[in-house]
């Protein structure tokens, strides 16, 4: 089976999401699609990369993901295919591939630099074609013209000390949970046997729960997600309207000796 | 064939409903996956179980439904998997699978009671394993411990007498027609060689069409919709917002001798 | 393989889109579904001509494509089926089906003519029944009774000289750019060696790009798209709401000998 998962910035409400559906569909009738979100905000290279992230490994490996998300880039951005932890990714080079794993790529080409088209809906008339040669077993290196690297873009890092880590909302979900970029891992390794607080806004805490539903109706829940990301919630209620935070709003944890 | 439908309150911008769907064909490539929605409000039971009770019986019996809404649900709330009118359900107890059917179940089993793990994320983590071996074919008996009945809540009912019924509003849809629980066959028993008067808000009227457009354009229609159910709307208009009418307002139909 | 396409006026928070899918999937589970889009606005029949007309070509000769937008019609719209550019259309006789080619119909049918149903929801009662036998490759002559011509509605036609081209917006896509009905290939004609300014709202510009990002960010752009048609936006911005525009606004193009 050959799948290709499609990300983009289009929306739902144009002919952009069926037209690269049926390019793919028309070379290779056998592929199965699937929709990772249409929904990301135009060109918001963080929200896609944060979603292909927490996502990507969740398929097969050897699953081509196809990414038409800020796709015009700037002036001189390249069209590229990389292969990286057994997974194939097509798209612009903007700076989002850079986002989504600390793994170097294993291979990385540049599309359309030999028999170029001009097009501007290159989701369509590039992607689709280089994602339906992936999923059907053609080798990456036949695609195009080998390149050095990619776009790298600097992504904001947790500071991580013995007293304290420092760390930030990187996604605000649709409905109003707060993901930080502090992983499970860091804070397990620095808070052996300490106290802490958890701060964020003008709210402090000294607990993180297992369960969201540890928490009572209402109230603030502290949480390591299924990503092994500390998340802020209010249980079932909206934490973004109602703490009044946002995307890359700070959240620190202090410990005491 | 098997079929695993997916009713979520995920939404569609984040990285949740990809990675259900992607555990899923990672465990059986062969399963068809079909969404039924993901844009139901969060954790709001009612308009879930509406939808779901409105098509589960259109999918072929032996489909597999896993309902992700307000999947956290309360402390206490088991996960389970049901038989139904000999379809299958997977989610949280809590009380969402008491709305859907007024039918007995044929089996319940309590999931993740033996070999249990601890999730935040149960849809991908307890649902999805569970969707998939039951359209695998594995017996449902199998996959945990059986449990005698699952949480019922009350829902609203319909007050019928030879001189009114009372009904309420149960689903505001996307255009903004109003479905209420007055039922086609209470309606028809009650109203035999009567005169009735339909009356909601400030409004009263005297005739139910059969079809939609036997209204003209921006005028009010009754009809006993698709469902059987009583239904209320303004011809190319939305009736909810024009009528000042909402979930739970009050409908009556008044009848003379 | 055989493709239904499905495009709607239903939203994605209701049981309509499931119910259409899962009556189509009963009847023949080997048809392959894809959604076009179900964000048409309710109603909007130029919205999704529009979509429709810019993508079916995309998909396969002998795609089927249901469609449920306005379905309701006004009193006296049939239900028909037609073969258009080797392509088959299921749905209303509101007059969408005018407004998506230029071409002749091949044949044409008026479904629900004989053993007429009442049903207030067609896509599901007929329009689902109609595109499966069509994708199951049933004769399109089978369906019904044969009608002389469907419904043409007037479009917006582009006026055309020497001197000037005057066309109309006639989509703002999800991100806010304009799209108009001028084609390149009515602008190469009149323009052969010719200076023109392109003037809308308060705004003029002499030159037409090739790529959406010869333009700076936050820089209005104007380029022939990937249909060929005139398209106005602002790069990395919501070229509607900051010009100003809409649905229907005039755009020029003045020729200079």
């Amino acid at each position: 089976m050959s799948i290709v998962t499609l990300l983009t910035d289009s929306g739902e409400s144009d002919h952009y999401v069926a037209a690269i559906k049926a390019r793919i569909i028309s070379i290779n009738p056998g592929i199965r699609l699937e929709d990772i979100s249409h929904k990301i905000k135009p060109a918001d290279i963080a929200h896609a990369a944060f979603v292909l992230r927490a996502v990507f490994r969740d398929f097969p490996k050897g699953t081509v993901h196809l990414v038409g998300v800020d796709s015009t880039g700037n002036r001189g951005d390249a069209y590229i295919a990389l292969q990286m932890e057994d997974h194939f990714f097509v798209g612009c080079d903007n700076g989002l591939f850079g986002l989504i794993s600390d793994k170097a790529q294993q291979q990385l080409i540049e599309l359309n630099a030999i028999n170029s088209i001009s097009t501007t809906f290159p989701e369509r008339d590039v992607f689709a074609h280089a994602a339906c040669k992936l999923a059907s077993g053609v080798s990456i290196t036949n695609l195009g013209k080998p390149m050095p690297q990619f776009r790298k873009m600097i992504d904001r890092q947790v500071k991580a000390t013995k007293k304290q880590i420092t760390g930030n909302i990187i996604r605000v979900d649709s409905i109003g949970n707060l993901i930080t970029n502090i992983s499970k891992e860091t804070f397990e390794i620095l808070s052996k046997g300490k106290v802490y607080t958890v701060q964020f806004g003008g709210e402090k805490f000294r607990r993180i729960y297992t369960q969201y539903n540890q928490a009572d109706q209402g109230d603030c829940f502290i949480v390591f997600n299924s990503l092994n990301l500390l998340e802020i919630g209010i249980f079932k209620g909206n934490a973004s309207e109602l703490l009044g935070l946002g995307y890359d709003s700070t959240v620190n944890i202090i410990f005491e000796e």
